[in-house]
């Protein structure tokens, strides 16, 4: 990692993005943009220069000059994507530059009067070494040939002379093939690049047996729902435009210490339990729940998702029942207490006694070996990704080596860290090798409490840590979402749908069920103790859930290629401080994509108020105008630096503005 | 570098200090205090620990325990020093802490009456364990078999043997030698520990020449100033306090375009030329000016300097003049241009052909050869310490390899750098192993400038950067010194000496010789190119000059050991902007040093103002009454956390105030 980087003339110190000081790849999706920043100087007041060199995993260098983006602090910057899957790694180029040193003195001294003709001689000798040092076509020779001939023509007046050694062409030619000396490498940092979900999809949650679930009438017992009856679901999951379907545990369920409906410490006979107390006498993580059917009642299910065009992401819990088949088969994977019971799980003084934590210390070869059996079980049967439950309860060295051997077996396997704790852990497991995290955004309500935190994700960590921004989830549900009403369940929606490439509902939230279990963060009558018949049909026809607005939202999330982005996240003004407006913008093909949301904090009230648009960051100039397409509701309106905008109740919560290119004007 | 920071059970992670991603080393000087931090954690709810361990130059390894400093963040910190200079170096370890979490579960579950045998038996095991692993005496020993029965003592009630396992005495063995659990270390990092001389001292520049010159009436010729006579002024360099004598070059100076007087291109026969225009028939950097003496002579005026316990430090400015004897014997020294002439130094279109600036890449061994050698010819006649002038217009590698090439042989050598450019070069300097670097002080006025200025140089910057002060040179008279007064003068002193541990001021300074020249942020009548007869027996005995003053300020730095450090600044609140108020504060052999600064940055009003202090940065709580001791003075003030203060012309422009213990009331 020690370069010659202050050894060689130029220093190249200040790189970015290195995570860890370099232990981590930074990361990054195919084509994702991404900026290299630097520190780039020398010695004395030679001219330098810089470029970003990212190397493929082939091995083939590709190069891209660096612009000095602050002088004063000697800041370089690029903006690099790589285009390809795999282990690249960058580093930055700085050099001093012989002609740019010419060019600057050149210009000072011939204009005045200065040196004129030893000048002009010392120009055309520089172009006569970036002739003889630089592989050019003969066309690129012959321009600089001219220039040389120029500079030393003595018939012409010397600001002629000048003229041919500084023209546009001859600039330009040196800008792309430079004559370099004193090259000077930073260190070499790996960037890991991962196929495009691992940044941008939409998910929906599902536990497969409420899927056709239903209570019969005569009996008063449930029935549980099936692979098969879960996959007539899909349809509509696919429509609405969902990208990845996650699955809660599909194993068999403890019956020792089974909890009961809404987490009661005994469960009736008719209870299914959690199905994250998992494994019974019917098989463990590598077994499917009877109820559920077999595995080629599984293999359709995920054949039937892949028509449709999506993913399964599989729940992995690594915790017990007391009934799990590993309990007996090896008790040295669980934790031995002074009485020679085996540990539950507990939170002191509260216990769970229906759940056995693993122990990774006594027989990590063993316990490894056995998980990542089960994980090729899935792999082998159609499973790309892994949303792991509390991954932050299991030693970082398990993620760190499951998720780097899965790679190289099944590469483009993508793993989601459920993890909401302390900030370095989450850091951590995104760091080790988790895609995906879960965040903090079901809790982040007011504009500076989800500025400052989208700032840190879209900022610093986006080189490393890809959010998954979930309104709700089967374990959450806020009181912001519990008495907000639809407004809210909009506006939170499509908030993490615009802020994150990667966010996800869980069913139910086209149904806006708020009840929540008293003095809880949590949904009244949670389905992981119960079946949930949610009647999709009858409630479609009705017409009042929200699977129209979610469809618009995926529709527009896919059609704009900026949304698939995160990064290029920033935030503009808004007079009133419940109003949130941020863009996102994207180059592609040539083309601009941009879009503008405008979104309203507050569900109780429609809010009026002046927005001010930084209008460089939507590759516009100050004073330009611009036609906003609002993509919701489909509007126009006129707009400048400064709009005047209704959001809320009496409109919509949320605007999703297109800013198309056809539709700038600019007063000069 | 890279560990097993995660492979361990325990992450150790965002350590600090370090520098360049630890390629270059850490720094301090012996006995100074540093605050070395890390994020430390591990899954799931067990507890950890972690410590700092300093690694000294002869391997022997230094433990200081960290302290939680922030619950939420994983954030630990500990406050060391180095006790001797080298190369030592320093990691984190973190570990699991299995008596934490015994006792963190213990304490709620037996006071909830859950598992209390089960608690108890297995607290004694976690004390057994104790016993058996960790190497102690025999008191140690009996005061943990002694709680052990205590646990197991089922005559006794839970609480009270509970109390047996958490008590004091137990707690307290087990934080000095605690049981560790996978025991994770961070990678080790290099700090370098330098003499105190490198963060600490007071230093007098002056002109050899000039100290003794007198214009001879008779001939209107100046006569110049010798070592012999300079060394009669180091008496009262000495007497004002000063710590290190710094001398502009004392070499041959060039006839070639020698520069006249106010740096005109025409000199009189009379003009002495620039010091800094090194180089004649008369020898180069290896010689002496022939007008100061001889060697003998400079030995003895180094030699009285040591007497009087001062340091030299000598000006290494590595340019030349015209007649330089290198110029003849090493032309591959210098740049050849198109027409076969030396290159001098430009920037253009301005000119400055009294000085050739050397070339680094013709014959780099050849010239790096002879700057060793002339190094070691100062070092060998007692030089201890260079001022490079202009350092960052060689290249890097030049200083990095000199420094450390002269440390092995004259170790305690230190470089002052005289760099004022961007700051990325002023960094690498300070990180490519330049002790201390001249600053931005001199342009920094208002608050707001000093205290974000300062706050990076006592922060961040502290780990690799030691400032040195200086509120003018003989290059640098700001307008604000030139029109401030006498106000200004003192008030940048006392400032400079109070919040640089490092500071310095030019000769002539205890005569406020203000004159500018005109349009320029220099002197009027710059001693480069002139001697200044100042006539110092006459001013004193007219009891005008800044000299009391001066020794005043460098009496109170002696005595106050706060004062020798910079990472302890800290920053308080004041009503009026124009007053600012900051503190230091030290504890050394059991006892604290705490000093307040509070200054009227306005010269021109005297400031009546309430500020404001953090208490607790004072060692106090905050309703806490002391005396306050203003040092220059002699005046006694009651103070609590706000006070009314005056400062200004109509009293001292700056309070240095002393929080003596012996003063501090508690109202508690």
């Amino acid at each position: 990692m020690t370069g010659n980087r202050w050894a060689g003339h130029i220093a190249v110190v200040g790189l970015g993005p290195v995570v860890e000081h370099g232990e981590r790849p930074a990361k990054s999706v195919t084509g994702e943009e991404f900026e290299v920043a630097a520190t780039v100087f020398r010695e004395g007041h030679d001219a330098v220069s810089a470029a970003v060199v990212l190397t493929d995993p082939g091995g083939f260098e590709h190069q891209t000059a660096m612009t000095r983006v602050n002088a004063g602090l000697d800041a370089w910057s690029a903006t690099v994507s790589a285009d390809q899957p795999g282990l690249w790694s960058y580093r930055v180029q700085g050099w001093s530059d012989p002609y740019g040193t010419w060019h600057h003195d050149a210009v000072i001294k011939v204009g005045a009067g200065v040196d004129v003709a030893l000048m002009l001689e010392e120009g055309a000798r520089v172009l006569e070494r970036a002739v003889a040092e630089v592989p050019r076509t003969k066309e690129q020779i012959t321009a600089l040939a001219n220039a040389i001939v120029g500079l030393r023509d003595t018939a012409q007046p010397p600001e002629s002379r000048l003229g041919a050694g500084v023209s546009a062409e001859v600039r330009a030619e040196l800008a792309v093939r430079p004559l370099r000396e004193y090259v000077t490498s930073s260190p070499e940092y790996r960037l890991l690049v991962e196929r495009e979900r691992a940044l941008y999809g939409a998910w929906y949650e599902l536990f497969p047996r409420s899927e056709g679930a239903h209570l019969d009438e005569s009996t008063g017992r449930w029935r549980s729902g099936t692979f098969a009856t879960a996959a007539r679901r899909l349809d509509a999951v696919a429509a609405m435009g969902f990208d990845v379907v996650y699955l809660t545990p599909i194993h068999p369920i403890g019956v020792v210490n089974r909890k009961g409906r809404n987490n009661s410490l005994r469960a009736e006979p008719s209870d299914p339990g959690s199905p994250y107390a998992i494994g019974s006498s019917e098989g463990g993580h590598d077994a499917i729940h009877p109820d559920l059917g077999t595995f080629e009642d599984f293999d359709s299910f995920v054949g039937h998702a892949r028509q449709l065009g999506l993913e399964i992401a599989l729940d992995l819990a690594l915790n017990c029942a007391p009934d799990h088949p590993w309990v007996t088969a090896h008790p040295d994977w669980f934790t031995t207490r002074a009485d020679g019971s085996i540990a539950y799980a507990e939170n002191p003084p509260k216990k769970y006694q229906d759940i056995y934590p693993l122990n990774f210390d006594n027989d990590p070869e063993g316990l490894y070996a056995e998980i990542r059996r089960i994980v090729r079980v899935w792999l082998d049967r159609g499973v790309t990704i892994f949303r792991v439950d509390n991954p932050h309860t299991k030693p970082l060295w398990l993620w760190e080596r499951l998720i780097a051997d899965v790679a190289t077996e099944q590469p483009g396997t993508i793993w989601l860290a459920e993890a909401f704790t302390r900030p370095p852990m989450m850091h951590a497991l995104a760091k080790v090798g988790f895609q995906q995290s879960y965040t903090y955004y079901a809790w982040r309500h007011t504009r500076d409490e989800l500025q400052q935190y989208c700032a840190e994700l879209a900022g610093s960590a986006a080189a490393y840590m890809r959010p998954n921004f979930w309104p709700t989830t089967h374990d959450i549900l806020t009181p912001f979402m519990q008495h907000g009403g639809q407004e809210v369940w909009k506006m939170r929606a499509a908030l993490a749908a615009t802020l994150s490439p990667s966010y996800g509902i869980y069913a139910g939230y086209e149904l806006m069920e708020r009840a929540g279990r008293p003095g809880a963060e949590e949904q009244l009558d949670n389905e992981k103790y119960e079946y949930k018949d949610r009647r999709w049909a009858e409630r479609d026809a009705a017409g009042t859930t929200l699977a129209p607005y979610l469809t618009t939202i995926n529709e527009i999330r896919r059609a704009h290629p900026a949304l698939h982005r995160l990064r290029n996240l920033r935030f503009h003004q808004a007079d009133d401080e419940n109003v949130m407006v941020f863009s996102k913008s994207r180059r592609l093909y040539d083309r601009d994509d941009v879009i503008v949301v405008v979104a309203n904090l507050d569900p109780q009230h429609t809010r009026d108020t002046w927005i001010h648009l930084v209008m460089p960051d939507l590759g516009l100039d100050w004073h330009d105008r611009f036609v906003a397409h609002e993509l919701i509701t489909g509007q126009h309106w006129n707009w400048t630096q400064h709009n005047f905008v209704r959001v809320g109740p009496a409109t919509e919560p949320v605007h999703i503005i297109h800013v198309g290119p056809e539709g700038i004007t600019s007063p000069r």
